[in-house]
């Protein structure tokens, strides 16, 4: 089964420690279309402009990436420019061009309404919620979310959650979007907002799974060197999703769920070895299984 | 086998948000030796003044403590005072008095130099060190440590290290340690300066553990509400060290030491459901293993 992704398609500027590169491909819907694709067809709903590099639209070809949803519109593409700060779990934005973004709808393809695994890669939720307007009987909805919505979009968000089945976001945001600093007591709270099932994200700690009565906690991959964080957590979402999709299953259980989580804790493992993308182009699905049982084998007493 | 735990023994006055206590049960060695009597019996080497409350004592003793290495001199007992702060993960001490521990020597009983497994709770590293000089033949020693003896005893620490199997620390002290900021990297380097195994707590975050070619991730048990985490640290070095000392193997293995850690975070879950050690007192085995077997729920896939 395929799954359905829309988020934001950009051109990255990334500054770490270490290095600078200009124009790398990014974006929420680009991390997490490549993410899944390791693990099903995938249905990408985006926009670039006529700037948008041939080649980026050739990688995701590739990779088995359906690209009828793909808007190319005349202008510029979203820009995005940030710089890691020397622990690489903080980062500020430097810059930020909307550009073709700006006026960006998701309206998907007629083939696309009944896709029936849906990721809402970090957007605007008022976008996030256009989507599944005009959606037909989707199995399972993904939606990933950031503090910016939180901020100045929360009452969208709060919309948003009653209509998606798992919500994925990071330790600062479920604390932001619940007041509440307990991560325990913020992925529950969060499952009255809406979602069945919440994944809190936790960079070098790892991932908490919540579900109504389930609890699953998921370590980091151990790695000494990171060079990119950039799309960690997109990567992750799509991972997660892909696999969902790959199985399935007439309805999706926390067994899998658990699964999904470390398939998409690998992806982002391996997505940060390199700057933008690059590490995916290479990786095989053997490297997937490899860190997969080594995650098993680093959690088994 | 029983376990030869040395450390402090103090009265604490512990204030957070919620609450405060006066003149608690506090010190590494009484979280540490109480933590270990739930698996094996205690050899308890530390000092206390003759203001030390009796009904303490005796609760040592009913944990199947071995009280010949408790020295009762004349004079007051060692007092912290600390205040947590809003969240519970950061903590200002108010004041120290150091009283009879001033001039502790951690002397050993006769019978005690040849106790295999040796828990060298946080206390100055030269104690520590001076507690191994006299040791004929330990099997497995386990060294904790705090921020404060990397500050001024540094060298005594580094000098300790090669002399014992384990290190126990936490994440912000393994990062002063080494200079890393990677606890992969710290936990590694780690390893080079001694030790066969170290653990890295990360408080809600759980606890890494490395060997030389091994690697184990523990999250920890999903708490709602922290009441006090004074000791939480100490707990589990002296519940994993208890549980080692249990099974008395003839070689200590990493599969072992991974139920050990464990075992240990299932001990500190417990005691910072209250404050000072209350929660020790109503402790059972049975809840012991329900938790141990939720933990291993948590993260099974």
């Amino acid at each position: 089964m395929p799954v359905l992704v829309v988020g934001s398609i950009g051109l990255d500027t990334v500054k770490t420690p270490a290095a600078e590169h200009a124009d790398l491909l990014g974006g929420s819907a680009s991390y997490a279309a490549v993410g899944a694709s390791f693990f099903t067809g995938v249905n990408l709903v985006g926009v670039v402009g006529d700037d948008f590099p041939k080649p980026h639209v050739e990688f995701f070809d590739q990779r088995n990436i359906d690209l009828c949803g793909l808007q190319i519109v005349p202008g510029k593409t979203f820009r995005w420019s940030g710089e890691y700060h020397l622990d690489l779990n903080t980062r500020s934005t430097r810059s930020i061009e909307l550009n073709v973004f700006e006026h960006f709808t998701p309206t998907l393809p007629p083939n696309y309404n009944r896709t029936q695994y849906v990721l809402l890669a970090n957007i605007a939720p008022s976008l996030q919620s256009h989507v599944l307007d005009q959606m037909v009987g989707p199995r399972f909805i993904i939606a990933d979310t950031m503090d910016l919505w939180i901020n100045i979009a929360k009452d969208d968000l709060l919309g948003l959650l009653k209509r998606v089945d798992m919500l994925i976001l990071n330790d600062g945001e479920a604390r932001q979007l619940t007041g509440e600093n307990s991560l325990i007591k913020a992925g529950k709270l969060i499952l009255k907002m809406g979602p069945r099932y919440v994944a809190i994200k936790k960079g070098e700690h790892g991932c908490l799974l919540f579900g109504k009565d389930d609890f699953f906690t998921c370590g980091a991959f151990p790695l000494e060197e990171i060079h990119d964080p950039t799309g960690a957590g997109d990567t992750f979402a799509g991972g997660l999703a892909g696999y969902l999709a790959s199985l399935d299953e007439s309805e999706v259980t926390f067994q899998t769920l658990r699964q999904a989580v470390v398939y998409g804790t690998v992806l982002a493992s391996y997505n940060v070895e390199a700057f933008s993308l690059e590490r995916m182009r290479t990786l095989t699905p053997k490297e997937i299984e490899t860190r997969y049982n080594s995650l098993k084998l680093h959690s088994t007493y």
